[in-house]
C-alpha cells in the first residue's frame, strides 16, 4: 500500500467514515491545481450542509439563545478559521491532491485550502450516504468545540449594548472620560468614567487596559438604566 | 371556524402540509411585534434548511454548473425578494400574528415580514417532520423556479469575462472605440470596437445602446483569444 494511501486510510478513521465509493473522497481532496475535475462543487455543497447541522444542533441546544447569538455562534463555528483548525486535526494537509506549483508553496498548509477540503469531504460523505451520516460525521468533528459553546461570548459586549440601547432611544452616546492610569509602564491600571448626561449617571471602571476599564464602567451603567427601565 | 383559521387551513393547502403540532406554525406566524414567543429562531432554522435543500438541487440538476454559477444562483433563489414572491403567490401575509402598530402600518405586506415567515414555516415543518418532509415542501414551493433555473442567467457578462481573462494574465485591459452612431435620436445603433492590443484583435460590434454592441464586440474578442488558446 503506498503512504498516501495509508494516510487516507487515517484520515477516514479520524473522520469515522469509510466511503463506499473512495473515487468521492479523492475528488474531494483534489485541489483545483491538482486536476481538471477538482472539488469546489463539492466544497459548495458540502458548505450548505455544514451550515444547516451546525445550525440545527444550536437551534436545539440554545433553548434561550436568540437569532442574533444564533447567527454569531454558527459563524464563528462554519468559518474558515475553524474549518481549518479542524482539518489540521485530522492532518487532511497530507492527503491533499495538489498542482506542482501548490506543492512547492506549501498549498497543503494554507487555511483556506485546507477548510475548502473539509468542506467537500462533508459533501462527498453526504454524497455517499446521505443527510443523516453527514451529519454524524460533523457532529463527531465539531463534538469538543459544541460542547464548550459559550453563549456569553457571542453576547455583545457592554460598551456596544450600552451604544445601542441609547441610540435605539434617541439618547446621547456616553462619554468616556479617562481619570488616572497608575503603576509601572509595563504594568498600568486604568481608571476611567463613563458619563451618561441625559440619564445623569456616571460610573466607574478600572483595569489593565482603557479598553477593559471601559467596558467595566458600561458594565454598570448598562445596571444602572436597565434596573431603572 | 374563524376566519383566520380558515385562512391558515388554505395556507397548510397550498403548502401542501399539514401539522402534527399546529402550535408550530403559529409561532412561525407569530412576528416579534405579536408576541414575546415569535418566529425568529424558527426563522433561522429555516433559513439554513432552505439553502441547503436548495444547493443539493442545484448540484444534482446542474452538473456542467461551477462553484461561483451554483453560488450566484443559489442566492438568486433564496433571497427575501424570492421568498417574499413566494410568500405572496401562498397569501401568506393573511395568516400572520403581528402586534398593533406593524397591522395599521401594513405589515402583513412588507416583503422582509413574508420573507422571514416563509423561512420560519420551514423551520416549523422541519421541527414537526424532519428534514425529507421539509425538503417535500421546499422543492414544492420552488417547482416552477427550480425548473425555469436558467444557467446562462449567472454567467458572467461577456466584458466582464474577457477583463477577468486579461487580467487573470496581466496583460492590459481592452480600449472600446464608438466608430459611429447612426439612426433617428430614439433608435439609435452603436458601432464600436474592441481593441486587445497585446493580442493585435480588433472585433467589431453593434446594438441599440453602447453598452450591448461593446457586449457583443467583447463576445468576439473573447471567440478569438479562447479559440487560440
Amino acid at each position: 500500500m503506498s503512504h498516501k494511501k495509508l494516510l487516507i486510510e487515517r484520515l477516514c478513521n479520524r473522520l469515522g467514515y469509510q466511503f463506499t465509493d473512495p473515487s468521492l473522497l479523492k475528488l474531494a481532496l483534489t485541489h483545483r491545481s491538482g486536476a481538471n475535475k477538482h472539488n469546489e462543487r463539492l466544497e459548495f455543497l458540502g458548505d450548505s450542509i455544514l451550515g444547516m447541522v451546525i445550525a440545527e444542533y444550536l437551534f436545539i441546544h440554545l433553548k434561550k439563545a436568540d437569532e442574533g447569538q444564533l447567527t454569531r455562534l454558527r459563524a464563528s463555528l462554519v468559518k474558515g478559521k475553524t474549518l481549518a483548525e479542524i482539518a489540521k486535526e485530522l492532518e487532511l494537509g497530507d492527503c491533499l491532491y495538489l498542482g506542482e506549483g501548490e506543492l512547492k508553496s506549501g498549498g497543503f498548509r494554507r487555511a483556506s485550502i485546507l477548510a475548502d477540503a473539509l468542506e467537500a469531504i462533508i459533501g462527498a460523505i453526504y454524497q455517499d450516504t446521505g443527510f443523516d451520516g453527514a451529519k454524524k460525521v460533523i457532529l463527531g468533528l465539531y463534538q469538543k468545540r459544541l460542547t464548550n459553546v459559550d453563549l456569553k461570548s457571542v453576547q455583545k459586549d457592554p460598551k456596544t449594548q450600552l451604544q445601542e440601547w441609547l441610540q435605539s432611544r434617541k439618547l446621547p452616546l456616553p462619554e468616556y472620560e479617562l481619570l488616572k492610569v497608575t503603576g509601572e509602564p509595563h504594568k498600568q491600571t486604568f481608571d476611567v468614567a463613563c458619563v451618561l448626561s441625559e440619564k445623569k449617571v456616571k460610573t466607574h471602571g478600572s483595569g489593565s487596559s482603557r479598553r477593559n476599564a471601559e467596558q467595566q464602567a458600561a458594565e454598570k451603567a448598562l445596571a444602572i438604566i436597565l434596573d431603572g427601565k
